[in-house]
């Protein structure tokens, strides 16, 4: 699959129908299930099929509704989309009743025109940042068939690095779309979580759910970004002369594998050749996310006031890693909770402070490279520190209640590695902008000018 | 002491200064004392008698910042007052440090020209509606010296009714400004919670916590209320025909005394005469307050939350009354809470679907007239039950995330009845506009002619 500009243009031009574009995705669908792949809960041939065709009646009468008009993308299990049945991964709810309508970002997709091919899979109600999923199968790094596609969106990041899709959509609440989308290469983009609507999603954590996209460029999750918030952002490529990027070696720096930090230092070279200011700063903040008030309790006690009555009814049915992190939040009083609150109100307050002399705050995305399956899959205790180690740098944002991008930065031929562009609540467009410069110059090694830098 | 505008008016004139105003307000203090009134925790005679000679001072070179510029006014003893300490009406605080900057509230007020000459008693930390004190004093009723005056903003309506001041600033988590003022004969005003900036107030819950005022009459609470939002309201009043006033007989109209509907009834009439149409409906919604998930209960967490440490160190030295209502909040567990939070969040959409034809929602104020302290003060099952059916009817405003505006309906000589007019969130310009007009008929039972009605 093309990327969704080029797929765009290709529609455009008639050179390609937006059936055609689906037989090709579909093919290769159909090629992932035949080598015993598992991205997908559900395929919905049929109703791609009628998109696709209506996509192109529509077309010639000239209505096109945007840029996704009569693209492939896939959406992750936790969305409801109208007369399916929404599992989020798990056997939990794989008898519960289909959807009667789609959740506000699939109907802002569908509404753009997008054509849905499936419904991807993920860890288990996304609670978790490795991708296994005991229910459906664990989806496998693409490019590196014995290691973790990372999670909880595995599908949607597979089911754009196999090319079935232009543009996945996921969710993240402690990394979700950003963890896949650099275990496999991809960008992915966690906006400011008020920025999409939530309803008719599944819940992990109501304080750090958003809503975001999995795709081949920054151009494309812009553009997805776009449609889902309902509000279109400026983010035209800012110079990178001049820029004033934040790095600190406080916590997300702690531990790093070493094509990690290598990758992740030759990308900071490359910015400051290029112009930026590279400042090293200290972040004492990001220490208080796992202190007194360890902050993913928060996603704990939320998730376990949703789950209890499943699990009072059908423990036995649950992954039981996932199951162990839910009761996480059993225990927990409403007094230690509504501390933990404050707390968090302070880190965003804080961080904010921190991070305001920056026009974005940059971190290598996950600590390390993609694990290896065999070393997790029948392991809980490595299964449960290589999954903390996995969730660490990405949780900080949504804890900030910021947003970010990841962008590939490892070279061909190395492990997939990305490098995160962060920015507090709203800084989105901001984050989106930076991104577009960075993207070129690590892919091509140059900066992109723009005219306020040519003046 | 005359109205606020009353006030304004005598010093605009020259014909008294800020100082004369608050040698009659000392002076009424003073006799208060002298009686044994327990109406404040704190008086700062010489902070006033310096603001009042400033206000005279500033006056004569022409500068007037609000119409409240010299007026003396009452705050009640949980707002911080830069270099006071901040008891809550507690033991607990007593030793606390002075506080170094004003309350949000408190500073606006002083901005606006406000002489402030004590800070009022409360029921302890604001948690309960009686208004019952066991260290400071029990403020007694104003017009009927065995009764109650009501709580937790106890101090704040005694130091109105006794005319000490023009207007006393209290808090509203559950009726605490709404109950005082009915009891005492007094209109109360409380306006949507994030109107006012809770900044330098103690916490009882961060939920439902609002700041309104104590006074005689609409015009001041709307001045007043203009003055701490920081927001004036066009609150001109609303022609009485022609409005669509709501009634209910569900759940804030059980066991009212009979001295209670009559009043209530009565205006009902009134309203009725003067052209508005009053429709009963049904209002199913209100039973949930205290239904599965009663929403009290957030309250109790949240209070417990603020409250653990200190009952961890010194228990003995709260009142056991309240000391037995926060430690309701101490076996809440997260998932219950969260369920208690989600349970709120529909209880404000419903009531808000449900009150959307009206213009106004009206109730009782509270159920019963102030009772007698004798009947509470030493039996503490008395005190349970009173409190809980004194709290009843104005908490559900807070639970809705409402405003009201309470407006005394009884007759010269009737033991004190408020008819509390109501609206959802943001709607307090009208409750506000509506209350002028019905102020006006309950006292003189007449009905403004505003120029839309001569139309």
């Amino acid at each position: 699959m093309r990327t969704l500009r080029d797929s765009g243009k290709a529609l455009a031009s008639r050179s390609l129908s937006a059936s055609e574009l689906l037989d090709a995705s579909l093919a290769a669908i159909d090629a992932d299930l035949a080598r015993g792949g598992s991205t997908y809960t559900h395929i919905d041939r049929l109703a791609a099929r009628e998109a696709a065709s209506s996509s192109d009646a529509f077309r010639q009468r000239g209505y096109v509704p945007s840029a996704l008009a009569g693209v492939p993308v896939s959406v992750k299990d936790l969305f409801d989309i109208k007369g399916q049945v929404t599992t989020a991964g798990s056997r939990i709810l794989r008898d519960a009743a289909p959807a009667v309508r789609d959740a506000a970002a699939v109907a802002r997709l569908r509404e753009a025109g997008a054509v849905f091919v499936g419904r991807t899979n993920m860890s288990e109600f996304a609670f978790s940042g490795l991708g296994l999923n005991p229910h459906y199968g664990t989806p496998l790094n693409p490019a590196h068939a014995k290691r973790l596609a990372g999670g909880s969106s595995s599908g949607a990041a597979v089911s754009v690095a196999l090319g079935h899709v232009a543009a996945a959509l996921g969710t993240d609440t402690g990394g979700s779309v950003r963890i896949p989308a650099a275990f496999c290469g991809l960008v992915g983009f966690k906006p400011t979580a008020r920025r999409v609507p939530l309803d008719g999603t599944v819940p992990l954590s109501t304080s750090f759910d958003s809503i975001g996209p999995i795709a081949r460029s920054v151009d494309c999750c812009a553009l997805i970004d776009g449609i889902v918030s309902g509000q279109a952002l400026d983010t035209a490529p800012r110079a990178l002369a001049g820029l004033r990027l934040g790095v600190t070696s406080d916590y997300v720096a702690d531990d790093l594998d070493e094509t990690v930090s290598t990758a992740f230092n030759r990308a900071i070279g490359m910015l400051r050749r290029a112009g930026a200011s590279v400042e090293r700063f200290a972040f004492p903040e990001l220490h208080e996310v796992a202190g007194r008030y360890p902050l993913a309790g928060i996603t704990a006690a939320q998730a376990w006031a949703w789950h209890r009555e499943h699990v009072a009814r059908d423990a036995d049915a649950y992954d039981p890693r996932v199951l162990k992190r839910l009761r996480a939040g059993e225990g927990r009083s409403a007094a230690d909770y509504i501390d933990l609150l404050a707390a968090r109100e302070r880190f965003v307050r804080d961080t904010r402070a921190r991070l305001a002399r920056f026009d974005a705050w940059l971190m290598p995305t996950v600590a390390i490279v993609p694990p290896a399956i065999a070393s997790v899959e029948s392991d809980d205790e490595a299964f449960s520190s290589t999954n903390a180690k996995v969730l660490r740098n990405p949780a900080v944002v949504n804890f900030m209640d910021g947003c970010a991008l990841t962008l590939p930065c490892h070279r061909e031929g190395e492990l997939p590695v990305g490098l995160s562009i962060c920015g507090p609540a709203l800084a989105d467009a901001s984050v989106l902008a930076i991104a577009r410069s960075v993207e070129v110059l690590l892919r091509h090694g140059e900066t992109v000018v723009t005219a306020s830098s040519q003046v």
